[in-house]
């Protein structure tokens, strides 16, 4: 299968390759299983950055030695709403895994929880971890520091991270309401994009090494990005690095690009993930209010205007409809040599 | 004190002024002491518009009967971690007060709480509950919506409210980091300065009626106004929505709105706050990592950014050392005639 040169590959041909690669490049079993749920999740959604191409990121992650491959992350209640995870400097998505359980209860007990995951490797997006609480009828929030590539609002040099904060709703239906974006105007990725074209950026999206506005990709990466939103997206950033970073006592973005040294791996850190209860505050009334919910959301598709992720449910419709994804065949190619 | 025509008030005169002015409009002692420390508060910071100007909204609102003057707020323990207060159609201060020691038990105990506050009545920033929580020595976000002004990004048509969020983190020192903005790209009160000067609004604004940008306030307040952030900001917008309207039984900004039904009273509905104490995460080293925060708070001021309301603090110390506010004499003669 794998050798096949088609680029379609089914969910279990998919699953199988990423299983072979990720395996090969030593990461221990139950991380595999992990990993490959939401690096499939991603290629499902169409999500290209967060797809099949992030096991060229772990590859060289996992060659820097900053991951531990065989880490047992570590799951502990710390409160009656209280949960951490210590990764123990493992990838995220088995800790999240580890410690969904207890996060669910607690949630359920108490109306509110949280649950800090704490010196972990991040690569994915907050979404599959956001819609698998939501599916459990939660509400949730996650955020996360990265590296420091982002000036402060009124800034001149790199302090934040591009620093996720992503949201779920339930809804009746397949698809719940999901967001989940970078703090920073751009992710780091669409600059580097321009750089490589030889197009300029626009303005807004970077300073250069004097904190001077730029629309030259390379200075904007030399100099620093900038936040989403002005002052209301950088006080945003700055909330993420405190919540998901000293209040679970874990990295800010500063702390981890320092930690990095040099190496090009994925940031290393914490993040934060709260969950609500709706039944908590509405009890026996749940199901009415929920439904008020949809009103609002009839009220945005209804003038014309998107739901966040609606782009994304309608590439993952597409790809169940087929029962896999087509890959670029430069991108099958290269996943392909990961396993030699 | 009041009669005299010098525009320099002492706080225990503004304080004066605003409960003379309260009870003379009807609003039930509780409610007026409420109102008056907000006020203050606002005033002494040199928030003008959610200062001693906000009285004169106060009096408009009273007026209409769309505020309860003498409700007696109801706090109810839901769970563990989850407060209700029923404002029963009075002001939000009061409220808040009401229920706050409920919540930062909770907190304490649980790690994380959360309380809805709901059937209420808004008028204030969200700040000053947001320092009373961190005074308490806890980090606390909350948001409200309000009446849908908004268009969602994409969309021609209000729907959201201008949709405040507001955080806070605790610092030693005497000012916390705290930030408190409305989701929208700018205040309403923005744009009918703007048309009361005949000056056009940047684009980004807001748009027409028929949903097109617009650079005449009149058209904008005709029409929508737009989020901040573009697609971020109005993703953040619907999740206070939902957060702090169906999520506590409480209504969204369009139901405020038709609530209102032509009034133009203050906006009517819940708000959400959650408070987390660090020591829930961190128990023995909660002071060595909010430590490790004051890092990130010198790496913002260190290559010379503000912090978020770092002018209103500046503003604070001043009045603090003169003991009171200045008022323009013209709103000081509005609120004098509001005695009458």
């Amino acid at each position: 299968m794998i050798n096949d040169p088609s680029p379609f590959l089914s969910f279990g041909q998919l699953e199988d390759l990423s299983r072979s690669i990720l395996r090969h490049r030593g990461l221990s079993p139950d991380h595999v299983e992990a990993v490959t749920r939401t690096i499939v999740a991603g290629e499902r959604d169409g999500c290209a950055s967060h797809g099949a191409y992030r096991l060229i990121v772990c590859a060289a992650t996992l060659a820097t030695g900053k991951v531990v491959a065989d880490a047992e992350p570590m799951a502990t209640s710390l409160t009656p709403a209280l949960t951490r995870v210590d990764a123990r400097g493992g990838y995220a998505q088995l800790a999240f895994e580890r410690g969904l359980p207890l996060l669910i209860e607690k949630t359920r007990a108490c109306g509110i929880g949280a649950m800090a995951i704490s010196n972990c490797v991040h690569f994915a997006a907050l979404w599959p971890e956001i819609e698998a609480i939501v599916a459990q009828g939660l509400v949730a929030l996650a955020c996360t520091p990265s590296h420091a590539w982002v000036a402060p609002a009124g800034g001149t040099r790199p302090l934040f991270g591009t620093n996720p904060i992503a949201f779920g709703w339930p809804r009746p239906g397949p698809w719940p309401f999901v967001f989940d974006f970078a703090t920073s105007a751009v992710a780091r990725g669409e600059i580097e994009l321009h750089r490589r074209a030889g197009k300029p950026i626009p303005e807004g999206w970077g300073v250069d090494t004097n904190g001077e506005p730029t629309t030259d990709p390379a200075a904007a990466m030399a100099g620093a990005m900038l936040t989403f939103g002005g002052h209301k997206g950088s006080a945003l950033s700055a909330m993420i690095e405190l919540i998901a970073g000293p209040l679970i006592g874990d990295m800010t973005s500063a702390e981890s690009l320092a930690a990095d040294d040099g190496a090009g791996s994925s940031p290393i850190g914490g993040e934060l993930i709260i969950a609500i209860d709706p039944a908590g505050f509405l009890g026996d009334a749940t199901a009415t209010h929920l439904q008020r919910a949809e009103a609002l959301f009839s009220g945005i598709t209804g003038q014309g205007a998107r739901l966040p992720s609606q782009r994304r449910f309608e590439a993952r419709e597409r790809s169940l409809e087929r029962g896999g994804v087509t890959l670029p065949k430069a991108l099958y190619a290269d996943l392909l040599a990961l396993l030699d």
